[in-house]
């Protein structure tokens, strides 16, 4: 698969600034080889919801494979007067050596899990801080809005229709990629589909049919052409007394094998009611009505509750930009220093307790239930602890630590994988259509309380005793400074 | 300026797939080379401020220039199965032929002005749309967002920090830019400096502090290191009872010429007045302030208005991704059809009347009060008028046409630049730097009214008395049907 967003273009430098002037200051203290871990974790999940849904890791992986810097960068550098050349040097013969883990694109992730771990020389492992952070933020937000506005059509099918109101390129090609992993059937994009593999397509514009002498007409000609997919805007002029009829009379005259109209504005629910009847009247059961104008999880819910015929959404803006929370908030966090060949956890202080890091360089756990194939509860743990696979385990609310539940019948997975060992990429990234099937199947593991769009249940992301332990040593000894 | 998100990609298939198909329909139904005349154009000003500014022409620009179908992008269009080998060959040779015109970025922008027209055969013309649409959407959203910032700034720096929440690389490079074309100072950003020539800056991150075993020592490694540019990040530990003091003790110490702390959480007002007092009563008037935390207009207005002791700010993800109104809705529309060399003005109708476009092929008009040079007044009218320069020229608002005033003593400039004439690139860009002085001037010839945040005077936008009576013929005639 080809990702002409990534592979022909050195990303090296999309970075923040100060991810190189930190790098060059570790390699003049002397630092600059001591082995770092840091995470990545968010700490919110958009929209209230229950939980999000990781992304965006194909992009990660391309981007730290071509990961160099050029003679131009480093003549870019130098202009800034910041740097040594001892660094410059460094830059120039720059070669990733750190271990990275991740959890795979499709699954449910929830707050404060580790879902990128980064083990290398601090001065590798700080600088790539901003891309994975842009890359994972970007399509773990699209990807987990995508997904509450598929679960809000109930199965019908939803079409993603942003490009124009993407934030630049990137976003489009990207954004649709999310989309169609979190469940959308494909995008309107068409480069999309040429170097990803989702499946484009699109019919006509209001122009189309304002281009010819009648709306008539401009419908006759499509459907004459495009037989397959003849999907006929009706909302140019009015959708009941001109658009639908003249539909009607097309699909009669031609019958083109798929027929559909599409409706880009109005009382969605009154002008589908009408038209399904008109066009059931006219013994067109088999033509479909797919939807499109500013649509959302709630507007999609909204109307199909009011029992709105629709049999397929376009969904642009508000999905292309997750209008209602446009921000997915990761972070990236050192956790551990290696000192004498041992990890040794570091930890963040904050006046406001939601800022304060789980320390060291940790495992994640996921517990499903045997009989159900439900998850049960996460659990994270330092890397050096066993894994609980033992019957009986006891997880418990780090933050209420009262609150105890014995798991038994359950079976237990590690949900980050490797991805590079040493530098050297160690993962092959599943087609979009595995990624698909795979977060289908993950999201159908969570209990309908998590699904809920409005006060979902907080999934038990726990924490090992030992790790608990670990950090309120840590928040101890910080107490006593 | 090399813009490698854009050169070094051929972008052609950034397109919704729906301008293929109908592309595709427009040959086989002979109408292909028929002159049709599109506008771009947007209805609502995001956050309900009283105008916007226009941004990502130069990246439009490189886009069509670089406009051509590969073999690939052809050969993947055969594989999809809807179009006619007549179409494929003709995208082969495919050679832009229009005309256009476009509003200069940085110029204050309102609601149904044409801010980019193209005319030429509708076979292109109407293929243009997405990237045009998803250029000038995205970076005028951006620095509309960036350009409310600033002023809430009152005179103090805005940095452009947020790479790690953008939508993708290209949101990030380019909102940069945007943000940089309103009025922030600069960009954390790196690549954004190498490759557009807007300044990129950045120190240390809270994981810097943390990998040394004292604060103290962190910021001292860091100011011997970086004397020029010594901000210190004073929120690690504990603001006033460490990070202050500490960054006090250094710069005593070591004397930078570059002093500056920023602060990234708490309660900004009471730690930077605490602090400004801490560093005043140090001596250390010169040390500057900054602040970044999830910071926007209103935030950033409100903490200015309570004295808080800011320098410069950082601003990330609402910026980044104008998250109170993450969507600029503008629209592309068939205005008009040649026939027998005359421009026919067409029109779409809609139920909302909000959604009625303004027919024909048309020119922007700009008034300017020559005694304050403030901007009076914009008027859109028919490209066969006159240009409206005779003095007292009347205007009217269009849905309220007894809403009269007569200007007097105005200059009046033609907004809109050719930038494109048959096919060819006529038009220079200015330099990043030029556009954001110019948007500087524009700005500030706008009436005070016109910039508040909350309900702010609405800005006229008539249209000349011709294009009226030409839009109310059609309305007419379409009713009349």
């Amino acid at each position: 698969m080809s990702d002409r967003f990534m592979n022909e273009i050195n990303m090296t430098m999309m970075t923040d600034f100060y991810e190189l002037t930190m790098a060059n200051g570790y390699l003049e203290t002397g630092m600059a080889d001591n082995i770092a871990c840091f995470d990545m974790f968010f700490r919110n999940i958009p929209d209230g919801g229950g939980f999000a849904i990781m992304a965006g890791l194909e992009q990660l992986i391309e981007y730290l494979k071509e990961l160099h810097f050029t003679d131009e960068d480093i003549n870019f550098l130098r202009g800034k007067g910041f740097f040594s050349e001892r660094f410059l040097d460094y830059l120039k013969n720059f070669k990733l050596e750190c271990d990275i883990w991740a959890v795979p694109e499709g699954t449910p992730i929830f707050p404060y899990e580790p879902i990128v771990t980064v083990k290398g020389p601090v001065i590798q492992a700080q600088f790539l801080e901003t891309l994975i952070l842009l890359m994972i933020n970007h399509q773990s937000l699209i990807a987990t809005k995508a997904n509450r506005i598929v679960r809000s059509a109930n199965g019908r099918a939803v079409m993603e229709f942003g490009t124009r109101r993407a934030h630049g390129t990137s976003a489009a090609a990207y954004g649709a990629r999310a989309a169609y992993i979190a469940g959308c059937v494909g995008t309107a994009c068409a480069v999309v589909d040429r170097d990803m593999g989702v499946p484009a397509l699109g019919t006509m514009a209001h122009s189309w049919v304002q281009m010819y002498d009648s709306e008539y007409e401009a419908f006759k000609k499509y459907a004459e052409i495009y037989p397959t997919n003849c999907v006929l805007l009706v909302d140019t002029y009015n959708v009941l007394k001109s658009g639908v009829p003249n539909a009607i009379k097309v699909f009669k005259e031609l019958n083109p094998p798929k027929k559909g109209i599409r409706i880009d504005s109005g009382d969605i629910t009154y002008l589908t009611k009408q038209a399904r009847k008109m066009l059931d009247e006219a013994g067109l059961t088999d033509c479909q009505i797919c939807i499109s104008n500013s649509l959302d999880e709630y507007l999609i819910r909204e109307v199909l509750r009011e029992g709105a015929c629709i049999d397929s959404f376009g969904v642009g803006e508000r999905l292309i930009t997750a209008k209602s929370e446009p921000v997915f908030g990761g972070v990236y966090k050192l956790s551990a220093l290696e000192k004498d060949g041992k990890m040794i956890p570091k930890i963040k202080i904050s006046e406001n307790v939601a800022k304060i890091t789980n320390p060291g360089y940790k495992k994640l756990y996921r517990f499903y239930d045997k009989a159900t194939n439900k998850a049960l509860a996460d659990v994270i743990a330092l890397a050096s602890e066993p894994v609980p696979c033992a019957e009986g385990y006891e997880i418990f609310n780090p933050n209420a630590v009262w609150k105890r539940k014995k798991l038994t019948n359950y079976r237990v997975e590690e949900l980050q994988k490797q991805i590079f060992s040493g530098g050297k990429c160690v993962y092959e990234s599943p087609s979009v259509n595995e990624i698909r099937e795979y977060c289908a199947k993950q999201v159908d593991n969570l209990w309908p309380e998590i699904l809920r769009f409005e006060n979902p249940q907080e999934y038990y992301v726990d924490l090992s005793e030992e790790l608990w332990k670990v950090k309120n040593e840590l928040l101890e000894e910080h107490a006593a400074e």
